[in-house]
């Protein structure tokens, strides 16, 4: 007998069925067993009636039912009853069947829980038991969602001439010149791990003018916050002959867009239950340069932030709740950031000196990614180095790229982890991360 | 004017058209400049007319004509020209047209080249020079394939019901046991690169009964050779509720079998340029127990390895060709390998016992899959840790998913470099990695 999934039980009433799963909750109830069981499509409730009065002893179902308890993984023939009106759970799914079971085989046996599935437990105990804790339906739905979005990057990008590469995460060279680098024992050498595939992306531009990479990063940041993970994945793209940095920018509005579509054709059911709404992308969203911003937030709080660098977390906030206020948009790109502030191969505007072709894409409150274009000429790539203190001997492989003839280009970078947890409304990133490393934690292992 | 690409100038003949891209060639004749140009999508010959008689001096593209060299990045106004049938170059593209160049745009200046692209140039020379040396045909070819075959592969696994998930690259014991990862300095600790992610996926089909994962391993194997790198994609699946391991060989099967037939209407081109075949996916791949295998060798080659643990290189090729031979297979299964040459988690044959419910793929000559059933009984995997001389307390959290019941389940995983280079004849899997790592070379640092 072929096994039918349990979303599909409701076209089978009448029938008898196979189903394979887990136990999710057993009730017992006088001489009936009542069992839910999960697969990976759904829930139903199952029941063994008690066996017929000439019976001479239990039915075979019930010996097995009485032995079985949550997470018991279990081959199920059952018989799928219509429940009668007064039963029906409306707004369940399978709520109007039951599945009347005849067969139960045991396929492997659950020890006792160290809690129920779905409990409040607090965020050390759900991670330390993640093997167990990831099978409860909201964390299901939070990856769920995750791998859609993941593929839906993919796919909008592989129909705009974009390819996909796989960039190297070991590294000899820290790009960035920064300390947040791990180091890895590399047969004698030190190597590290990579920060960002940035530079590769920008010599793949080189070979194919368009290219994405989806793959882990690494960031030893030694602090512990609801943003910070010290490995997530990072969506990247980098595309060449653009005009500047508004092409990038209407290239990640239009990636956006199409993974909310994707989303609210895939995923409706997952963001009801984790209670969020799927935001709307602007046909254009809203672009203020930082100088602009800053005279909004003092406009709008009285707070003078006219000469800095860069916006502090509050200031991020503020202009969300600006552009939602003003432009009805849960997004809103930044622009023109200093040149002292962003790395050395930023792209100067010509037109705004001091600051540069690139922006930072707000998203409810948070930044969520940075984008830019790219400086492609040689001599200025050099230039901007030893401006950065940095040593062009050090970026040789990288600068043969340059050397040889590279487009004007930009691109971006987007943590799947934090677009996740922004769309689904989670405040702790390590929620929206399957299996989250940081400065105590891998796995269970570390301080625990 | 909208940018043209220049696969699709041959519908543009007789209007004038902007393109963007490098120049490939230069070719002085007389008072004609010659100036091939590449961009992402081919290749176009352009020329320089001498400017017309009553002209006080050379034309605006000829001054800029005379200094460019390969490499340089330009965007070109010209004209389509159909070329007169004397000179049509059958068999190539835009063989048939020419682009007269009218005015041209120095994007990017290239410095002189270091050699020609596509030049025959020694493995070493081509890797120092990467950023440049992936720009050729053959690379740029070899690189499409592979971005073909992964994302073949995620889609094939998108229609089985599938779920992808991240798996995490930063794991703190060495799962297997082995001496063959790196060590990473980790806030005070050693942590270690993944060599698989073996128990991940695992644990993952207890929450979404079949996963798949696509992303990088690491081995820290000393040797260099034309096989090994010491970081690679692998293309992981793992499946639950599976009768037996055949049901993870029907399953390998079909995924091939897709990528084979994207590769067909993709990359016909590609494979035609590096003069491979792609190969036919029989219905049933055929399979041998290893030592059915070690028997046909015996026969066909008088060589008696018919109770030794594995198949050596040389074995494996027999075993190819006799597939080849017998049934015009490319591929031939080897299951029921020894228990003691198999990780702790592969499932033993009741039937067969001291062989266990397994397979390797073999593919012109080398194995490019191990594939098994898993054990998903607690009881048995902790006593088979036990035998391994593995200490459970390790496993700990892994061993979580399967006290809480796990479904009978089996996976494989497929290197993707190996399986490119395999695809296309390419002898050495450094050319068919993007940036290969290995024990004396990241990017072209360490020992250069």
């Amino acid at each position: 007998m072929e096994r039918t999934y349990i979303k599909d039980l409701k076209d089978h009433v009448s029938q008898e069925v196979l189903i394979k799963g887990w136990v999710d909750v057993r009730r017992d109830q006088g001489k009936l067993i009542f069992l839910d069981f999960r697969d990976v499509s759904g829930k139903v409730q199952g029941v063994i009636l008690p066996a017929p009065k000439n019976a001479t002893g239990p039915s075979a179902a019930h010996e097995v039912g009485v032995i079985l308890r949550p997470e018991c993984v279990v081959s199920v023939k059952g018989k799928v009853n219509q429940r009668p009106p007064k039963n029906i759970q409306k707004d369940k799914q399978n709520g109007d069947i039951e599945l009347e079971i005849l067969e139960i085989e045991l396929l492997s046996k659950a020890r006792e829980l160290p809690f129920e599935l779905g409990s409040e437990v607090n965020l050390d105990t759900y991670l330390d038991n993640l093997p167990f804790t990831l099978r409860d339906d909201k964390h299901k739905a939070i990856f769920r969602v995750q791998a859609v979005i993941i593929n839906a990057f993919r796919e909008y990008l592989n129909t705009q001439g974009f390819t996909e590469f796989q960039a190297p995460k070991l590294i000899g060279e820290d790009a960035e010149g920064g300390a947040n680098s791990f180091n890895i024992e590399y047969f004698g050498h030190v190597a590290h791990l990579g920060q960002s595939p940035q530079l590769y992306k920008q010599i793949m531009v080189g070979v194919f003018e368009r290219v994405f990479a989806a793959g882990n990063v690494y960031r030893a940041e030694k602090h512990s916050t609801t943003r910070h993970i010290n490995e997530y994945t990072s969506l990247d793209i980098e595309m060449g002959f653009i005009k500047d940095h508004t092409d990038v920018m209407k290239m990640e509005r239009n990636i956006l867009a199409y993974i909310v579509k994707v989303l609210k054709e895939k995923c409706a059911a997952e963001f009801k239950l984790l209670g969020a709404t799927i935001p709307e992308i602007p046909e254009e969203i809203p672009a203020v340069k930082l100088r602009e911003g800053q005279e909004i937030i003092k406009k709008e709080h009285g707070i003078d932030c006219s000469t800095e660098p860069d916006l502090e977390p509050q200031h991020e906030r503020w202009l969300c709740e600006y552009a939602k206020k003003k432009w009805d948009s849960d997004f809103i790109f930044v622009t023109h950031f200093p040149v002292s502030k962003r790395p050395f191969y930023t792209y100067e505007d010509e037109n705004d000196l001091g600051f540069t072709k690139g922006a930072d894409l707000l998203f409810r409150g948070i930044e969520i990614t940075t984008l830019a274009q790219r400086i492609h000429d040689y001599d200025k790539l050099v230039e901007s180095m030893k401006r950065k203190g940095l040593d062009p001997e050090k970026f040789r492989y990288y600068l043969q790229a340059f050397k040889y003839g590279m487009p004007p280009h930009g691109g971006f970078g987007i943590g799947l982890e934090r677009l996740t947890a922004k769309f689904l409304g989670i405040d702790n990133i390590k929620e929206a991360t399957l299996f989250p490393r940081d400065i105590n934690r891998i796995d269970n292992l570390l301080s625990s």
